[in-house]
């Protein structure tokens, strides 16, 4: 949650506190999980999680992951019966910090169309990639969902009243629409002409994450709440020294940014992915998180629920 | 050629025969490369093009990555020192015949913009997928552009003097446009809104092509014709044994296959990625490849100059 707070992905960040806490009281989620790390051959592992939350299998998923890639080159580490795990990026990035390109992906229940569909086949199935730069410059970091927007931007349209943009929900007949109330379903990203790309990221990610791993497809499980899960979450670690000097690939990876960074101007700020969310935790680091009323009172209900002070 | 020509895959298929022809003929590309396998660790190797073309190469490189993954879990091959090697999806689709989920990614030369930019930064850069589904269902098969169409669309829609649609080009200023005399870039798939994601994929493998291997960064190199490239591709190779029976985990990605099919009706036709291409291949392996009469002439004109017999 921290990293999604401090980088900026508010949608992951502490709002997700009292859900979670929900989660653990009602029993949906495990609260004393028994995590266990075995491994499976050279260059793969499995974490279960035994139905706690994600957060913590993961980040042990990365330290085998990348604890095999040193030996073997590449590593896997595939999470088995998780739920919520928050942002993909902050798994990418333990990876990137550890010294190796970190691949991450994860499906969810189901709340997205497919290409051209009325019916939820996918979650928001985000990819992550993480990789080392050189000194000087933060890490890549690449953290999308394959859905153009998140679920919670639809109900911030809806409590706001405002409008959705035209390519990023349909209804129940699957026709795109703009109206929240109206709209039932995220769409792929792509929109209603190349929705078939973010459409086919989204399925790559659950085959990874759930028919591979053997836990439940996205459209076999709730998407709207943390109901009944059995999620599956894919960290692929890469060792960067595999082909020459590991510095030097730091050194090339800084070369991208920077060259993403130099097409800026006339009023554009162009960068490579995770610019805007390094830009954000700088000023976070320094001036704290911002915390809406709404999710400090929110924040302050739980508290007092738990006999904890209030922020 | 034939693995893209046989799934429609037009833009990637046999109208290239040409085109390689001269890369050869002018020595761009080495007619008679070196290519050579070396095993790095328990889980890596790669696979030296030697300046040649990147398709027997990459066929060497997924049978190195399945081989890797049937001992270790998961294999990676990188091939370096390429060039152009087709369509992604071919090499994906034979770890998949292989018995193997199989990822491939490479970059090009820059011809498509970063989001919000006004010049090159990235190429049109695949990612493909493929894994093995249970009897009775074609593979799983994932073959996409990060940009939202291929050069070749703009170039065609010059020649017909079509409009383009209003969210896939852009002209030297950075600014959307239909009109594809003025487009000088491709778009990221996502467009004007959503556009960071696909420029975000396309910078991730941007990294793991070029950045991790060594190889040039796609605005390091030409990418409206084949000049003076060192293209990285990467295969990523899973064995769909690891987590259980892997007979299981195919009846699982049929699974998933049929829940998309499932989704069709009222006029929709529902699929998962590779669905159109399956569609494609059935009916071009029973009526063979149509071969337009400007593409003939073409292909007649190179085998006049070879001493060819004319089609």
């Amino acid at each position: 949650m921290l990293h999604a707070s401090r980088h900026g992905v508010d949608s992951h960040g502490v709002r997700l506190l009292p859900f979670y806490v929900d989660c653990l009281k009602t029993g949906l989620v495990k609260g004393t999980p028994n995590i266990t790390v075995s491994k499976l051959r050279a260059a793969a592992a499995q974490v279960d999680a035994d139905g706690g939350l994600g957060h913590a299998p993961t980040y042990r998923a990365v330290q085998a992951a990348c604890a095999l890639a040193k030996e073997a080159g590449i590593g896997l580490a595939a999470v088995l019966h998780s739920t919520h795990f928050g942002a993909a990026g902050a798994y990418a990035l333990a990876g990137a910090e550890a010294g190796f390109h970190c691949l991450v992906v994860c499906n969810s229940g189901a709340f997205v169309a497919p290409f051209d569909g009325a019916r939820a086949l996918h979650g928001t199935n985000p990819i992550a990639y993480a990789a080392p730069a050189a000194a000087g410059s933060d890490p890549f970091l690449l953290d999308m969902a394959t859905s153009a927007i998140p679920w919670n931007r639809l109900l911030l349209a809806r409590t706001l009243k405002h409008d959705l943009p035209p390519d990023v929900a349909v209804d129940r007949h699957g026709d795109y629409t703009t109206n929240p109330e109206t709209a039932q379903l995220l769409a792929p990203v792509g929109g209603p002409r190349y929705g078939y790309k973010g459409a086919g990221l989204a399925g790559m990610i659950s085959i990874m994450s759930a028919a591979l791993t053997g836990m439940r497809l996205d459209f076999e499980q709730d998407g709207a709440a943390l109901g009944d899960t059995e999620l599956g979450h894919i960290v692929i670690a890469i060792d960067p020294g595999l082909f020459g000097d590991p510095a030097q690939a730091a050194e090339r990876v800084a070369a991208y940014i920077r060259a993403a960074q130099a097409l800026s101007g006339d009023g554009r700020v162009v960068d490579a992915a995770g610019g805007p969310q390094w830009r954000h935790k700088a000023e976070r680091d320094a001036h704290g998180i911002p915390i809406p009323a709404a999710l400090r009172a929110e924040l302050n209900q739980m508290a007092g629920g738990l006999g904890l002070p209030a922020l």
